[in-house]
């Protein structure tokens, strides 16, 4: 594909990319209007009941669209939904030509769109590389997922040091990692639908679950914070609870609680072994159309997360720092495996350097 | 440079690489002879009593060389020393131009050799990349590290899983990281001079402690296995003690033990609350004008070096898997610090992905 195709495309990229977090059910789409090589319209997508990334695109760009090209990181909707279809408004607008790198990958809709504007003499350019492709399905890996769970797909962030621990033998949590790595995790928050944290954090580290930048101002959209108190032992000025946004309070069945703001929401759960069922967390979140779910907690959370094999992604930060001592809690507390060959591993791998710390991603391989 | 000179630069650093360990008191060096733009001698530094790399190419060379450039890893010595100087033999051979990246580390010494060719009507060359000078260095840090310490240059090695686990709460260790990582650590052995472990890694692991290849065939001169065993409990038929190379068992004074093999020393250290004082361990390495040596131990042995802080530099290989489990053994034992900020941290940082593994480098940063 030609370097100028290349750069619209990644543009579209950068803008789904800014739309992540609190869009869902929507996937995050970025859209690029171009005439005579010159971007003349830019669309990202909003929250129901909003427009989608091209119909915002095409607006913007006014009376020039006919003729011009439009770039969109994913393939155009065709369909009727809460949104009318996005395929004829770009054919209405007199768009002659569409480059985008990947299809709808929902079955039941895929490759319609790309149908539709062919049908209607658009040349639909499909070319990109694979590096944009897997951009481009990156941005929808939530999306995807939940396509084809019906859950969000779930991200266990860790912070330790080299020698495995999150904290000190006395407590002593902050911060083992660098600014930058921490700017990182809150751009990791801002991108994701939900946040889910256990009491054990809330009582003892007072977090706000926020999405916020260098300056401590909030980034994006408020997104649902989520805590696991089998007991309802949130306080009633815990200082989340102050923070703009909805927080789901899950405690057990037959634990009487009352919502102590108008943005508490409250979700009695099963329970296990006298702690919450954390699927049911996992279904709730997934029921209200969520994508993506961060879990920023304790061991004791993170742990149980990772033995009820909820987990299918994992952003661990390891800085360069020992901190010692048979004493200092690692990342995981629960049992653990017996074997090595019984080991959780992480597949489709990538390192970051951050500043000296290392971020590594990858995704939980499945064995079924 | 010219990319030529660069070729044949980067032909030292090999053979440099490849004569590491077991060279010491005598820096690993490569030299290369170069007539025509072909390479006509190539040498490594042997050990004492054995030639040095420079006169080993030039008579690799013949008679040939005459007009010919010689490449080295390090500045030639001008010096009497075990071997005679080989600026004399450089002059001797007749040759015109010498390339050579750094100078010799020792003060004493240091520029003499390319004062020597110069006044003797040799062109010395000093151009080099970063890179190269960097890598010429690396060659050399045990070297150098001995000249300012009189201790050598001491690794810990670390293999944990991404939570920071060394073995499974059953203690399955084998293997935690993959066969690439496993190799890599095998050829870090070769290239060190002693390695360091503890009585109880000898107890529970039965390793022999040698350099080997993936064939199970020994690779580089057998190094001298350090066991620090405070009560002489290393058993007779000890699995390391059927290996070829020097075995140093280090127990506590006033532990009567016999050497079970003609080639175990025994040293006789002080003790600190009961256990091995471990500076005497790497004074005594020292004074065998040892440059490097690697700690491959358990968390008791390794996290006894970490508070004495006697670590210079870590190789920590991280494998992407979750081992879980509170009771499941982290790289390092003792009691840890208790603020963040008492960190023990590593600067100079590298991060190799090997694999899918992430070896994580890096120099301790010494606070005095
Ligand atoms: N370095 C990092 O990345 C990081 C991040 C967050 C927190 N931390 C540290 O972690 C510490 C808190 O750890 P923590 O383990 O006490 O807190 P936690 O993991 O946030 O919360 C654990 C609590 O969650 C509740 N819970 C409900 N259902 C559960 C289930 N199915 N499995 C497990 N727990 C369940 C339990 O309390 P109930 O039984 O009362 O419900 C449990 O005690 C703090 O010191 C904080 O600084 C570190
Ligand atoms: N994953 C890895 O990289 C790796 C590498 C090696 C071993 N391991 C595992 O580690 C386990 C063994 O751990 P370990 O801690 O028992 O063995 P270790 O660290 O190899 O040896 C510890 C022993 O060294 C002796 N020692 C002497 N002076 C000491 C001092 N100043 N400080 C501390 N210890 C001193 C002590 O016994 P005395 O008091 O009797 O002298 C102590 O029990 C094995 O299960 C092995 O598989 C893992």
């Amino acid at each position: 594909m030609s370097s100028q195709h290349a750069a619209h495309l990644d543009r579209t990229f950068e803008l789904a990319e800014q739309g992540l977090g609190g869009v869902a059910p929507r996937p995050s789409v970025g859209a690029v209007v171009v005439s005579e090589g010159v971007i003349i319209g830019e669309g990202i997508t909003e929250p129901r009941p909003g427009r989608h990334a091209e119909p915002i695109a095409l607006a913007a760009a006014g009376d020039k669209t006919r003729g011009a090209t439009l770039y969109c990181s994913l393939e155009p909707h065709a369909f009727q939904g809460v949104a009318p279809p996005c395929t004829e408004a770009i054919i209405a607008a007199g768009i002659t030509t569409v480059v985008s790198p990947i299809e709808d990958p929902n079955p039941s809709v895929s490759g319609n769109g790309f149908r539709q504007l062919k049908a209607a003499g658009i040349e639909v350019v499909r070319s990109a590389t694979n590096q944009q492709i897997r951009r481009a399905e990156l941005l929808i890996e939530g999306f995807t997922h939940h396509l084809n769970t019906r859950r969000p797909l779930v991200t266990l962030k860790l912070a330790t040091s080299l020698d495995g621990k999150i904290a000190t033998r006395t407590g002593d949590s902050q911060w083992i990692t660098n600014s930058s790595s921490r700017s990182r995790v809150h751009e990791m928050r801002r991108q994701t639908d939900a946040l889910i944290t256990g009491i054990g954090t809330v009582l003892t580290d007072k977090p706000r679950l926020t999405a916020r930048d260098s300056d401590g101002n909030p980034t994006g959209r408020p997104l649902l914070r989520v805590v696991v108190d089998t007991h309802g032992r949130i306080p009633a000025d815990a200082r989340l609870l102050q923070e703009p946004g909805e927080v789901l309070w899950v405690v057990g069945e037959g634990i009487d609680v009352t919502a102590p703001t108008d943005s508490t929401s409250i979700q009695k759960a099963g329970l296990i072994d006298g702690k919450i069922n954390l699927a049911e967390v996992i279904d709730e979140l997934g029921t209200r159309g969520l994508h993506t779910a961060m879990i920023e907690a304790g061991a004791g959370l993170a742990g149980a997360f990772i033995e009820a094999n909820l987990i299918d992604k994992v952003s661990a930060f390891i800085a360069p720092k020992f901190i010692g001592g048979t004493e200092a809690p690692g990342p995981l507390a629960g049992t653990g495996i017996s074997d090595i060959g019984e080991a959780l591993t992480l597949e489709n791998l990538t390192h970051t350097v951050i500043d000296g710390d290392i971020l590594v991603e990858g995704y939980v391989l499945k064995v079924d």
